[in-house]
């Protein structure tokens, strides 16, 4: 999930000295509004070591009124605090009414870091996430806000951060020992923050990650994103009076993470008699890994979502071969029927998973629910905003049955995708394929853009991952979805293997 | 929390019937009602073995539009289910809008049966509790209504009712080796069950315990509580046409289990001359207790609620003698302070709970939410609900670090309070201690009659259990909350050298 937020998002100068003046004076205003109404809000802000935590609480300090406002500052427990339950210091910090309590350190580092660690095992930790979780839900059900941040860098930007600081004489004492263990664990620090923020990236409490490898980009994302968190819920509680409601859903533009995929590279392509070498090795090899999941009992759910004319037929289609007629099935989508819609949203999806080592394709998904139902206004905001949340719990309880879950984003160009329309409108035996909808949707590409870019950031996790495939040439997409289901299948295997010996 | 729910409640044939057409119509209109708003309703009938379950749903089938309702029964996975996440069947079962679901054995059969037999350990019991708890939240989200109901019955009454089934030739067949086997367990049954019921009762589906010794009693308790949660949920979601509004937030009068304060027993006393031997050979006893607990960091949560003039202090002050002074305190709860009220109502609690072995006495406490707050409507509906699930939660807290909880309701009966008040208001040095607001509450006896019982039942848990003492004579009150607490030292002291050797 952190990879989406390594896209070097920067700001000019030029654009952040514009935007400062009203964004400080913005918040305030807000900040007075809030008081006023006696709201408490909760600001967390977590992340990585040397992401800029302290920074970004300074200047916090410096915009907002003071006198409204405690931050906290939450290191190493003390004895006392080590003697009581672990939510006792922070219950002694909380915001009261009409204040603006700043966690620098949070209930989340403590479990986080002793996980990483190994002082946690996998259950005492879900149980913490859990006792989280609830915490958070009843004071945001006794009117607090909560607004949580999560600073990202990547473990090359960490590593040069503190090498930086240490070769100038001034700056070194802010490197410790303890800040390079920290940096050797990166990558297990990876996995367990971003287990810690799925169990707890919640309606009542979302976390919002920030791309922080630039200190102008990390300031205004992180005060836009407060601000448009205030302003939210200042609206949702009906307090709102002399403030603005949020133009959009959205993030504003300037505040925006680089969307992911506009760094996907297009330009891949693999020619004919290449395709059909490697296509008829990735085959066999599936073919016999699919055995072999089956004899193990090993199922996978395989998603495939991507924009109109993007492929997925076409790769689905590729992948059947390999695959024996009893042990697969493909689930179109497409809008829900009646019965469906007199379910719960993810009532029809239940249906067709897989059991006993058995295949399941879905050409659309439960990602409908974030994609078109939040483009075309299908669900409301809070509707679409939670459903984050309860698609990650239900590929949890998949991933938990031991069955595979791998998702594919095929991704082509406006231009591209242009050019296949047009070809499908002049070929008679492919004009069934487009429709006046197929038009309209072209025109929401940008609303399709960021919805994809959050659902990636917000569902993409270790044993349930996205795949953005370069899908420009078909030929590329279909090599690298075979590939990657080939790795998803070996891994389970060897992970199987692992266990039960 | 169970043998709150023994109290043997009957109706007598007269007002069954007299109630039965009435209810019967009530019931089939507002199913009418949800069924045109598109409400979905999941009703889970749970409970023990014996206790009538089938019975129950055999009657609601015969009352209710089955056109519009759907009995599932789930009881031993079949291989295709076992092959899946354990929701899976249950999701294939969900009520669609409009629709009613009974499901007869549901998602906590298993879980807790697995649980009695060892085949999951507490920490994936845990995990399973929390998995419900998000799907509950989550299918409520999604504007289904969501009654639970456990059917209760005795040790005693489950042998009882098998040994008579196995009596007669034609009913032999429906005692199995399994309910033996089952009834064998009782006692952990009951305490998975509470745990199971403690970890779900939230505020979107809180459970109803019934007491269902009585046929009669049990059918119309079971129609009027899902009448009235029906009711309820129509009416908060404006739904409600054509049905009146519940006339109280409370059961009907008809399906109150008998109020657990009704069965105790007032009459025994104790004389000045057993009191003087007791008393010495006790506070012995609990200094010492004190002191191993101070030595191993065990720390003590006492809480004492009760009745004006029930004698609260008068024992506080007999307790005081066998604590060391630097080991304890007396925190003194009234109304909150401004400060207090800007807060979360359990952030004043938070900040006094002892550590290190030491002692917190509360002379009142966070029960004030689900007692006076509700009796006098400080706190709304939602507010006191929501309460029970955030007090055990916050209880639990305290127990998981070790420390142990212990409550007492002080309870007399309502002319001796009268006697103790009038003879206040004679006594000048005791004038001080009686108030308007004094009479005023003598006035609401009843509804805080129903406040402690559902008090009791919903947070009475077997680490934090409540100890109602009869408090009508002065000397066995203090006798019997001095006994409680040196056993409940003496527990906890034995818990921890098990877990230490």
């Amino acid at each position: 999930m952190f990879e989406v937020f390594e896209s070097g998002a920067s700001l000019s100068k030029k654009d952040y000295k514009a935007r400062l003046p009203e964004l400080r004076a913005e918040l305030l205003h807000t900040q007075f509004a809030l008081q006023k109404a006696g709201v408490p809000v909760l600001i967390i802000v977590a992340g990585a070591e040397g992401a800029g935590k302290g920074e970004v609480v300074n200047r916090l300090n410096s915009w907002m009124d003071t006198r409204f406002m405690e931050t906290s500052v939450f290191t190493k427990e003390t004895d006392e605090e080590a003697a009581r339950p672990f939510l006792w210091r922070f219950w002694r910090k909380m915001p009261a009414a009409g204040q603006i309590g700043v966690f620098f350190g949070s209930w989340y580092t403590r479990p986080i870091t002793r996980h990483v660690f190994g002082e946690l095992t996998p259950a005492e930790f879900d149980a913490r996430m859990n006792r989280i979780r609830t915490l958070e839900q009843m004071l945001v059900d006794g009117g607090m806000v909560i607004v949580k941040c999560w600073l990202h860098i990547s473990e090359t930007e960490q590593r040069q951060r503190f090498e930086a600081l240490e070769k100038d004489e001034r700056t070194q004492w802010r490197v410790s020992d303890t800040d390079w263990r920290y940096h050797n664990n990166y990558a297990t620090f990876l996995k367990v923050s971003s287990s810690a923020i799925r169990h707890t990236d919640t309606a009542p409490a979302p976390w919002h990650i920030l791309d922080a490898s630039q200190e102008r980009y990390r300031d205004i994302a992180f005060m836009e994103t407060l601000l448009h968190q205030l302003k939210l819920a200042l609206h949702r509680n009906g307090n709102a009076r002399s403030v603005p409601p949020p133009t959009s859903i959205e993030l504003p533009e300037i505040a925006r993470p680089n969307n992911i995929l506009d760094r996907v590279d297009l330009s891949p392509v693999i020619g004919h008699e290449d395709f059909k070498r490697q296509y008829k090795e990735l085959i066999l090899e599936i073919e016999y890994l699919a055995w072999q999941c089956y004899q193990k009992s090993i199922s996978s759910v395989f998603v495939f979502e991507g924009w109109d004319a993007a492929g997925k037929g076409g790769v689905i289609r590729r992948l059947i071969p390999a695959l024996d007629a009893k042990l697969y099935r493909v689930i179109q989508i497409s809008a829900p029927t009646s019965i469906e819609k007199a379910h719960h949203y993810l009532w029809r999806f239940w249906q067709d998973i897989p059991a006993g080592g058995r295949v399941t394709i879905y050409d659309r998904s439960w990602y409908g629910r974030v994609l078109v139902e939040r483009v075309e206004g299908f669900a409301t905001l809070d509707e679409w905003s939670r459903s984050y949340h309860e698609i990650n719990e239900f590929e949890q309880q998949l991933i938990d049955h031991g069955t595979i879950v791998n998702k594919f984003w095929l991704h082509i160009s406006d231009e591209e995708q242009l050019r296949r329309f047009e070809n499908r409108q002049k070929t008679p035996y492919k004009q069934h394929k487009i429709t006046e909808e197929d038009w309209r949707n072209r025109e929401k590409r940008p609303a399709y853009m960021e919805a994809v870019h959050d659902m990636i950031a917000r569902t993409s996790t270790e044993y349930a991952p996205w795949h953005i495939i370069s899908a420009e040439n078909k030929n590329h997409a279909r090599i690298r979805v075979l590939t990657h289901i080939r790795d998803a299948m070996q891994d389970a295997l060897q992970r199987s293997d692992t266990k039960s010996s």
